[in-house]
Formats: C-alpha cells, sequence, structure tokens
C-alpha cells in the first residue's frame, strides 16, 4: 500500500439516506435494472491522466499538487504511479480504467525507448489488472503533449511525424491488446490548425483519412476484437479541430469507407464547446450506429474552454442515458471519467470524494433513465408524434416522387393544421423520473 | 418611377478618393482582375427579403419601416415592391437577384392560390429582367414562416406537411427555371428541433435525405442546369438546425449519395453562428469539392444571433475571396447580399448606402486576395511548408501499412525536429494585400 | 368563464407520487418551511406578457397561437384577455400577476388615449383582483415595442422621447400605485446601442441616470412604499444594454446616488446571456445589498439569445435560492415566470402545463435549498474556510497599511501552504439536498 | 550581445510599398500626426512575460521554443534573458518594456530572497535603461502562477496570504519607483472564484477593496507620481473574476472611494471574452474618466480562452485608436503589446516579425484614427444626431422633475417621430479612412 490512499477505506453502498460522504448513496454495483447489474449498464473506468498524471497546472499558474510519485520522470515514478492508480480502482471499485502511454511512462531518450517503457508498465500492471479484477476499458496515445506534435500528428506538414505517430499508434494499439483493452481511442488533439493561413485542410484530411484506414487494418491484423473509437473535440487546443463533432466526424468516416469499423467517444465537454448538448451528440450517434463509448465530465457553462469537472447534475445526465439505453445500452463502450479535480483540490479525500459523487450522480442518472424508459410515457409520446407517416400512404409518399408528393396537396386540399408539440409537458414529464 | 428610391441616381465608380457616399469607391465593374471583370468575379445579387420583405421588427419590437408597397398583403402591394426592386437594383447596377416565394408574393388561401401567385410575379418581372438586365441568381422557397411548417417541412412529424413541402419546391423551381435563376437554394429553416424530448433524429434525418433525393430528381428532370444548394445554419430559429455547418452537411450529402449533385451556399453569419470563420467553411466546401455559392453578410461579434449585417471589414472579407479565388472563382455562383438594414435605418437612402458599403468592401476584398494570389507569396509559403511530403518515400507512406510507416522510425532513428509554423509572418503579409 | 381554460380545473397538491400531469408534486403552498408558508417563500408571479400578449411569432416565423383576444386591437379584446388571464390565476393559486402597459391594454391615438386606456384596465381587473385574491407584484412599462423607442427612451438622442418616456413611466407609477402593486420594474429594452459610431455613451447615462433619479422621486411622491427595481440585461434586442449585469447597475447606481434607493430584478437568462450563473448575480446582488426580485426563467445553454423557457432544472433553481434566503428572502420581491411557452406549444393546456411545472421545480428547489441552510453543513465549510480571518490580527491588518502587512511577512517568515477548496466535496454535498 | 537575436538588424521605416518583412510600412515613430510624432502617441511597450518568460506551452502540451536563457531558474539566466530582452526592444525601437516580477528574476527560497533578486534585476537593467533609452511603462506584481496563490492573493481566505500579497505588491512598487515607471498595474489573475460553495463574494470584495486602498496609499507615500492601474478580465484562470469589465471596476472603485485614484489598463482579449467590443470599453471608461493604459492583443473570435495575439486587422484597431484620441489621448499609459508568439513560432525571427506587424497595425490604425478625427464627419454626425438636446428646454427637463417632463407630452402633443441611426452610412463613412 503506498502512503497516497493510506486512510482511506473501501467505499461501499450505503444507500440515499446516509451522509458519510465516503459512501455510495445510489452506487450499488450489483442492483438489477432493466435485467442487468448496475455496473455492467454504467462500465464506469478512472482516467490514469487526470488522477495521477496532471499535476493541477493551468495555462496561468504551475503545479499545485503535490503526490508521492512526482516529478514523473523515472520508471519508478511510473510504478510508485501505478501502485497508487490501483488502489484508487480498487477503493472505489471502478470495473476499469483508461490511459494515454505518457500518463503511464515518461518517454526515452528515443522511440524504441519510450516503447519499451510502455510495455515494461504493462508487464507491472498485468498482475495488478489480475489481482484487483480492473480491467482495460481503452487505451490512447498522447500525440499532443510534446512539441513533436505541435503541428499534428497525423495531419503534420512533416512526413516524418506522421510515421512518428505511426509507431507510437502501433505501440499503443499493441499495449492495448497485451492489456485485453476493450476499445481503441484516437483523440485528435493537435489535428486542426491554429491558422488557415499555413493549412491546406485538403492535404490534412487526406492524411488524417489514411492513417485512421492504416490503423484499422493494424487493428484487425493483430486480432483486436474490440472498438475502434474517434473523440470529437471542436477546439482547444487548436483553433479549430478537424473531429469538431459526432456529425463532422460521421462525414469523414463516410469519406474514407470507414463508417462501420469506426465509432465514437463522445464527452460531455467536447459537445459544449461544439454549441451541442451532451444528449445531442448522443442520440445523433445513435441514429447513425457510431454510438461507442462516453466521457462523462461536464463543461462550465460560463466557460469557454475544456473544464472536465465531474458530473453533479442527475437530470442532465439522466438525458445522456435516456440515449444509451435507447441505443441498447454500451457493448465494448464504458462511461469514462475524463474529469479532473479542480486545481485548489489538493488532498487525495478530494480525488476519491469527487469519483464518489461522479459515481453517485451516474448511477442516480441512470436509474431515473431507466425508470423513463421502462414506464414508456415519453417514448410513447414520441411515437404519437410520428404516428401519422406510418401510414402505408405516407410511406409511399417516401419512395415515390416530388410531383406524386406535390400532387397530393391540391388533390386532397391539404391544409395541414399545426398540433402542439408539447414540450413543457414532457419536460415536467422527464421530472417525475429525475426528482 | 416608383417614389421610394426617386431622388437617388445610378451609382457609379469614382475611386477611391470619392467623398461622395452615393459612388463606389472601389466597385468598377470593368475593372480587370486575374483575366475577367469585376463584375465576373463578384457577381453580385441583391436579397429581396431582407431589402423589400422585412420591416424592421425584432424579437422585442414591431415594423420600423415605412414603405409603399406596405402592407403586404395584396397581389398590388407585390407588384408595387417589384417596381421598386427593380430599380433598386438598376440603381446599384446589381447583375443579379435572388428571392424566396414569400417576398414576392402574399400567401392566397389556398396552395394552388399561393402558387398562381407566385407565377403571377414571375409575368410581372420576366419584362423587368429583360429591360434591365438583372438576372436570377437563386430563388427558394420560403418554409419557416407560416405556422404549418413550425416543427419542419421536409422533417415535420406530419406527413401532410412534407407533402406541402413538395408542392411548395415543386413550385418554386418551376418559377425558377422560368426566371432563367442560375442555382435552387434550400435553407432549412424550421428543419432541425426545439427539444430532443419530441424529436427522433434518425426518423427526420431520412425524411430529410430522402426529400432532397427526390428536389435533386425532380430539378434534372425539368431540366434546370444550375447548381443545387443547401445553406448551412447551426441554429436559430430551431435551437438545433440540422444543416449545421459545411462539414455536417458533407456527411449528409454523403448517407444519400448526393456529394456530386447538391453544394452549399455559405453565409458569413452562419459560420459564426456554428464556431467557424468565414474562410473556414469555405476553405473545406472548396476542399470537399461542395462550394457552391455566398451569402455575404457579417455577424456581429458579440451577438448570439444571426445579425446579418452588411460587411465592412476588407481584411476578412478579402480572407473569403482567397478561397474563392483558390476554388478557381464562381461557376453558377455569386455574391448574395443577405444583409439587412438595421431597423433604425430607416431610410430609402440607408438602403442604398448600405449595399453601396458592402459592395465597395467586397470589391476591395477581392482585389486584395487576387494581388495575394497573384503574387504567390502566400501560396508559397504554404507549398514550402507541405513540401516534405512531395517526396516519393512521403507519397509511398500513405499507400502502404502502419507497419511500415513505423518501421521507419526505428530504423532511421527519426527524432523530427518541428519547424516553425509563421503565423505572425504570415499575417503581416496579408496586410501587405490589404491595407 | 371564457371558453380558453374552460375544460381545466383547479391545481392541487397531490404529493411526489402524483402522475397527474394537472396537479403539483411539490408545491404546498401551505407547506411550512423555516417558518413560513412556501407561498410566503416563493411569491410566485404571473407574467402577462408570455403568457397573455405574445403571439408566438419568432425572428424568422408569425402567430403560432390562436386565442380568443385576438388581434389584440381593441379594449372588448383586452378585457377579454383580463379574464382569461384572471381564470389561469386562479386555476394555478399565483398570488401575483406582472404587466406592462402595453400587455394589457391596445395604444391608443394620442398619449392620452393610451394612458386612459391603461386606467380603464385598471379598473376592471380591480373587482378581479378583490375577488380572487391575486396581487400585483409590479407593473412596468413597455418602452421597446413601437418604432417610436427604436433609439432608446430615457437615453433617446430625441428629448421628445424622453419626455414621452417620463409621461409613461408616470402613467405606469400610478397604475402600478392604483393596483397596490409591491413593486416597481424597469427593464431598458432599448437603453443601449446598435453601434458606437452613433452613439455618446456618457451623454445617454447622463440621462439615464437623471431620468431614473426623477422615477424615484416621483415614486415616493405618490406615496408608493414598494421597491423601485432595475432588471439586468446584456444585449438582446441592443447590441449592448446599460444595465448589463448586477455590477454594472451597481456602479450606475452609485453614480447617481440611487444605491439605496433603487434595487435589482434577477432574470436567470439574461444573467446566462452576460455570462454568469443566476446564482452568481443573486450572490453578488446580496453582497451589495441590492436583491430585490426575481423572474425565474431558464437559458437554453446552446442558444445565444433570451429564451426565456420554463425552469426546470432542480438543482440550479435550489442554488438561486440558497441566495435568496441566505438574503434573508424576498420583503417585497417574489419569483415571477418571465418564461414563455415554445412557440410549437400551442394549446390552453400547455400554458397550464408550463407554469404547473415551473411552480414545482420552485417549490422542490426551494425545499431543497431550505434543507441545506437548515442543516448547516455547507454555511459551516464556508465559515471554516475563512476562519482565519476572525482573528485580531488579520482584522487589524484590514486596518493597517501595507507596509505593515508586509512587514509580518518577514518578521514572521510566512511562506503560506495553500489549502484544499474542497469543489467536489461540496458538489457531492449539495446532491445530498436536491436529490 | 546575445547569440538569441544576432542576425537581425535595427528595424526601420521603408514605407507601405517596402516588401521588406524586417521593415516598417507604416509605423514611422517621427511622424507628425494631430501636433506630435506618432511614437508620442502610441508609447509602445514590449511585454517582458510573453515575450521573454512563456515557452509555448499550452494546457495540452509542454514548452515549444528552446531559449538560451532557459531553464529560467537562476539570477544568471535572468540576466542573460535581460540581455536579450533589451536587444529586441533596441532593434524594435519600442520606447517602454512592461514586467511581472516573476518574469524578470526566479523566486527565491524566501520571500526577502525573492525581494532581493527582484532589486538585483532592476540594479542590473538600470544601467541598460539608460543606454537604449528604454523606459519602464509599468510594472506590476504575478499573484497567479505560484500554488499559494491558487485561491487568491487580496482576496485568500488565509490572512497569511493576504500579508505575503502587500509584501510583494510593495516590493514591485518600490522596484517600478526605481526603475522610474509611469504606471503601477494589478491584474486580479486569482481574485476571482472556482465555485460559489465556498465563496463569500461579500467578504472578499472588502479585502480586495482595502487592500487597493492601502496600495495607493503605499503608492502615494512613496512619492509614485504615475497611474495605477487595475486590469479588468471576466474569467480565466478563474471562472469569475472580479475585475469582470469596466463597468464592474467602476462600482468596484466607487465604493471603494478610489475612482478619482485608480485607472483602468483595457486589454482587446479580455474585452472580448467579457462580450464587448474593445472599443466599448474604451468608450465607457472614456466616459467614466478612468481611461488609463491599454493592452494592445486581438482575441480569436472563435476561442473562448484568451489567445492574446498580436494585432493584425486595421479597422478594428483604428476604432480602439479612435477613443484613445478623443480622450485625449494617452498621458502615462500607452499601447503595451500583452500579445504572444503562437506556440509554433519558435524562431527569433518571429518574435521580431510578430511585433513589426502589430506596430504597423497599430500605427495604420491611429493613423486612420486621426484622419477620421481631424477630419469631423463622424463627431459631426454625432452630434447632429443630439442636437435636438442642446436647447434650453431639453436641458431643463434634466433638472425638472417627471410630472413636468410628462406634461409637455401633453401639453405640446408630442408624438415623436424616430429618425434613421444611419448605422451603414456610418460604417462606410469609417472606410474612406481605414481603407
Amino acid at each position: 500500500m503506498t502512503d497516497f490512499l493510506k486512510d482511506i477505506k473501501q467505499i461501499r453502498f450505503e444507500g440515499p439516506q446516509s451522509d458519510n460522504p465516503f459512501a455510495f448513496r445510489h452506487y450499488d454495483a450489483d442492483e438489477m435494472v432493466m435485467g442487468k447489474p448496475l455496473s455492467d449498464h454504467l462500465r464506469f473506468a478512472a482516467a490514469y491522466w487526470h488522477s495521477f498524471a496532471w499535476e493541477g497546472g493551468d495555462p496561468f499558474g504551475g503545479p499545485t499538487f503535490e503526490r508521492p510519485w512526482y516529478p514523473q520522470t523515472s520508471m519508478e515514478s511510473a510504478k510508485l504511479k501505478a501502485d497508487a492508480a490501483f488502489e484508487l480502482f480498487e477503493i472505489l471499485g471502478v470495473p476499469y480504467f483508461c490511459w494515454h502511454d505518457l500518463d503511464v511512462r515518461p518517454e526515452g531518450a528515443s522511440f524504441a525507448e519510450s516503447r519499451d517503457r510502455l510495455f515494461e508498465w504493462v508487464d507491472y500492471v498485468l498482475p495488478k489488472m489480475e489481482k484487483t479484477g480492473t480491467r482495460c476499458l481503452w487505451g490512447t496515445a498522447n500525440m499532443f503533449t510534446h512539441r513533436r506534435w505541435m503541428a499534428g500528428a497525423a495531419t503534420n506538414p512533416d512526413p516524418d511525424v506522421f510515421a512518428y505517430a505511426a509507431a507510437t499508434v502501433k505501440s499503443c494499439i499493441d499495449a492495448t491488446v497485451r492489456l485485453g483493452g476493450e476499445n481503441y481511442v484516437l483523440w485528435g488533439g493537435r489535428e486542426g490548425y491554429e491558422t488557415l493561413l499555413n493549412t491546406d485542410m485538403g492535404r490534412e484530411r487526406q492524411q488524417a483519412g489514411r492513417f485512421l484506414q492504416m490503423v484499422v487494418n493494424y487493428a484487425r491484423k493483430t486480432g483486436f476484437k474490440g472498438a475502434i473509437l474517434i473523440e470529437p473535440k471542436p477546439q482547444e487546443p487548436s483553433k479549430h479541430q478537424y473531429d469538431y463533432d459526432v456529425a463532422t466526424v460521421y462525414g469523414f468516416l463516410k469519406e474514407f469507407d470507414l463508417e462501420t469499423e469506426v465509432k465514437v467517444n463522445i464527452e460531455q465537454g467536447h459537445a459544449i464547446l461544439a454549441g451541442h448538448s451532451f444528449e445531442h451528440e448522443l442520440h445523433l450517434a445513435r441514429c447513425l450506429g457510431i454510438l461507442g463509448s462516453i466521457d462523462m465530465n461536464r463543461n462550465d457553462y460560463q466557460s469557454g474552454w475544456d473544464t472536465d469537472q465531474f458530473p453533479n447534475n442527475v437530470p442532465e445526465v439522466a438525458l445522456a442515458y435516456y440515449e444509451v439505453l435507447k441505443a441498447g445500452g454500451f457493448t465494448t463502450g464504458g462511461t469514462n471519467f475524463d474529469a479532473k479535480l479542480r486545481r485548489q483540490s489538493l488532498d487525495a479525500e478530494d480525488l476519491v470524494l469527487a469519483h464518489i459523487g461522479g459515481m453517485d450522480t451516474c448511477a442516480a442518472g441512470l436509474k431515473a433513465a431507466a425508470r423513463m424508459l421502462e414506464d414508456g410515457a415519453l417514448e410513447g409520446a414520441l411515437q404519437a408524434r410520428y404516428a401519422g407517416w406510418e401510414t402505408p400512404a405516407a410511406q409511399a409518399m417516401l419512395t415515390g416522387d416530388l410531383e406524386a408528393a406535390a400532387a397530393r396537396v391540391e388533390a386532397e386540399g391539404l391544409a395541414p393544421e399545426p398540433r402542439s408539440g408539447r414540450q413543457e409537458r414532457l419536460e415536467a414529464l422527464v421530472n417525475r423520473y429525475v426528482g
């Protein structure tokens, strides 16, 4: 046991009336909801990066945290960090974790050393995974922190950087496979531009498309059975990022014939920055058949950058899980907390409490969503609204031509009368379940 | 001659030194730029709606304008409006105009009467077009003002509204063809949602896709040779509109196999609302091969809704036309002023001066863009930045697999060194042309 | 009884388990909370304008509603509207209503006729108020809809408009007094600018300041005992409005020595448009001693304009009422629903259900806030955080000079160690009460 | 001479036709504009922090720059940095520079050592200032980077941090005085909050107000004759910063009787983040009599955080300087470039070119503003718009009461007719000068 969490015991479910901050009030992993345990619905994953690699800095300030594994410059510190991480996973009872290569080990002096260190970390944590039962939800490559990536990875104007990105992703896929990871994620942190004046988007798009095809091919060649996921984000760090939102990613996948191979990992904060609600992005991905996994955090609605806060608003979270449930629930995906402590939350306790609060918010949200779906009132209202389309005549119109549809207007003297959209009634209905 | 513009004479080019507000300082229609007259580059169009149909209201206030053709409730007023409109077109020397059906005639008591009135207007203006030489850049259907459209046109939950939309677009295409229109535009003002609680986006997307296929088929059947254009907008009036931005429209076109049939009409204000610069949207559409036409206005950067102001910032406009020129210039498309007077700009003079200012801003911008392109410094810097990709080895990497690309890293000991993106140098370079 | 609400019965409290949409689940007017009835805490008011005067239009569409009192052009229609309004007030059991002059009667052909019609309406509703027990929370003048106000009321460049504004406010204060109104509100809908190019903010600020002094003096002269309230809003309809937010209004009041005479009426949607949370504006007004009343609605976080939706998120509303309770609760102020139906919510039922949902959200929020305050855990944590300031040495520092404070650093070798801000712990704590 | 800028020669004015990127095209320091040299109008200052202390990191990436004075951990590196800085100042011919304590020397092990190092730097640069003629526009204290400031400086919940802030500001004022600084600036980087749940704004406001009074008293006691300036910013790094914008700062100064002692240093990027245009903030500060100095940069309109880019849009900058000129020009203030290279702009050349481009943009903007003001057309239109207020009757209304103003309406049968605001005409007028 490291010193980091030494005073904190296993977190247990105590029910809604508990006032013990170190207990779950809503998350009972074994509670059966719509026929399966809550833990199987939520598939929680902790994020290695924010919780263990981030030191509390922001654009105007340096590190605020003090952790036993700082400075994060040696494999010894990386192993101490892994020890603490798995202790947290176990204390929380999260079934999964997620990682970038840079989170788990410092870069080496050469690519080969960096890769070897990654595999050394894999060897180090495999027994821990075995012992604790914690699994890998996904792995990914950090291709945005080091200065070599400053102008992009796959979309870099320098083909050597493209090669370096290929080598990096290959090693991360290899590590993910060895860890039994259920997904592999690509977030294009620097795949975008700072100024159009030095950018050829057409060329960079072709590079990105071809890169993704190569990644898919390689992953399948290794026998990787999990999902390959793109994580949309509209901007930050770049002024504009190519994987702007779900709709943008879909067009990109279609262009490169990848829409059946690649899905999306959707983050609340990224949705907000793109001008969408979280449930919008989930709903759209569901309709397009590309909903893969989620990063559950929240953005401060008054901040124009990615704040990555732990979720705390049950009604909002309920609407998100409602989409997940309508999609049939997660298969390989899950709920990753891409959420970080505020930089003033210095204590180890804060890290634990933030996860408890987030997990409870998600559990309460998912259960509310399940009640909504089971009761069927919302779905019933939805179907009633579109019921007119279920007639053969209406369906026929969709397979006919414009003239035929137009002809009906005069033939039948159509003057369609609008019907109430009933928004406030439906909002009040939702509040029956989330309150 | 109507009374409306009676004191205003034909606007002429007087050169940059002129201090006559009723003269062009930059727009000399016949000035040769990159081998063709400025008027052929810009292909200016005036918008019937903002300039003749909008009465100065906003969400908190009623009409402020007083025009001879108010109230706009009869075909007589529609004809008086047409008289005034063609007088403006002629005074300004704009070669084109654009219209919605509702701009040019009041709705009738039935669909048939509405359509007949539209054709009556066509008959009324054809001689005017002949006489003044003003042509139709595009026509479109207003499927957002009347309450029947409140929940969408093609995406309405009521199939009768879909039919009504089909009949409406059919009549507008017919009118466009009769007027010799060079494009037909679809702006999905109510194709979106107010709340996801009552919305099935998958279903509505299928309706929209099928509708667009029907429109394309019909237009081609009539022999229409122009372009069919979608105008992206992210929101307003809807909370979310389906044709969010260029990238979103591209994915939609790909899904319905329409990406070679349909292009986009891009508006500055809509780009801004979607979180993009105007030049971003143009650049992306150029790269995707779907750049059709532009709506030239500007959005107030401090306002969260579509302000549709006349353009006045030459450096910004120059970057937009730079993309148009790089795309080879307009073919069927042009520069439509989807721009409206501020509601305090009550006088007929204001309407004329707003167009003069806008046209001059565009002319100055296009000429700056042409100088940039002809001088080649910006393009040269761009090509130099990507020059590494021109080697056979780099090109081969794009057709190879991930392993081969990765192997180079170790074989060659790659440790790519970043190179300056030179943004500030390029920004200063641009200022050489726009100042 | 009008036909409008004829099928709808008095709304009653049925408790959280009720699935009757026409019942309150949380709002039991007589429930005792912190020593007084819930109705005395919330002091609900219905808004005449959105609920009875607004016809469902938006910037891209015309009216969608059809009400028995349309067109709103005669005193007969005004009286029918009043009949329906008081029926709604009674059905809902709201103790208060709020109004603009233009909501309640059409303008006349002259100022005098407009004023007389206003008083005619007063005479018409006084017996209804008596009969139903509904009181007037506040009145206000609509000085933004008519074109005379397009460039401002008190801040207009035309002194005749200033005079017209003076006469208008005078008549509205007179009407408010006659109705026993508990507050008088000023919202500066056109007190702002569209472009700085034609604006002298210094001059307009002096006009506004002097106008407000005159208003206060007149109100006090009439014996009006209620509060005079400014309603901050940052923009819309103007590009920039002078009463931007609470902090801005405070500076304005200080400049004109009105900070003890005038308070603020804070709206959630306006707070959001100004870049603040609702609770921020409330907290600041509380600290500055100028918290008067609230307009309870919500803004769509994805829309850049004022959406004025009925509140539906209990956790958010709880944080707002927490500030109200910390301020000691409302005195003359209350909870006005400056919230409107979505324009697709056509039916009378929608209007009733929207209010029920909003009232229930507020009731649940207020009760959660009361629990938070009574339990004291949040306040306790707050006081603990600042406890260091309670020492005499710390207090003395605030009355000393910079040198003395600085001297302590070296004398005592100060090297202050930061302490956790505990944000996530506190967020989880809040969730104990709002869930 | 350091190696850093060794290949770059003194930048000279070559005129608009020059295509030498290392020359000024618009900035001729000695050009006489409105009776004084351009350099006296603009009073350019280079910022030590972005240009010499910032290493190119962002929230998602580490340093990208490589400078001879890295790592910035010793006084030797601080001196090498000072050498390079003064070389840049001289090459550019900027008359001023600005600094934070943390920019110019690393912190020591104790407060005393930190202060001594600051004074050591003062001793080191005084001869350089003498030799090059570069003066100090302002100094300021960095009270946001070190973790001790994470919860604020003057507004910290820990009184020891308040004391540390007092000592820090005292030493920075002392250094500013020794350097002959013409202003002292306070930017409240952490004076704000992350969450209201742990914040008492009333208490923190009192701390901030008292602190500022102590600062003013101390500065005056030292004989400091310059201006004391607050720099408004709405958010970032904090979720909410207390010095939100000019209007907010004004209210704060009024509350603490400091409005004649303290002025504002206004930054374009901060104005944009607060929802204002730059010229709005300048115009308001001018009207309130608190316009002190400016930080000239620009924000990316598509980014929600402070991008601090070098200015490049002449029309925008012209409107800003128009306000400065209307205020009578700078007295102690000047034009500081709080602007930084993009992190991909790695080369020393980029740093020089960015300043050249920025200075040229400002010079062109100021000259355009001077032409506008000298020609008088814009001012004339403004005065004409308000001319009605110049009559004795109108002025009398402002000193009378509401009843008297109201009485005029009926007595004179007022029905004021709106007049055109002429926005588009004025925008076109501005374009005559900025093109």
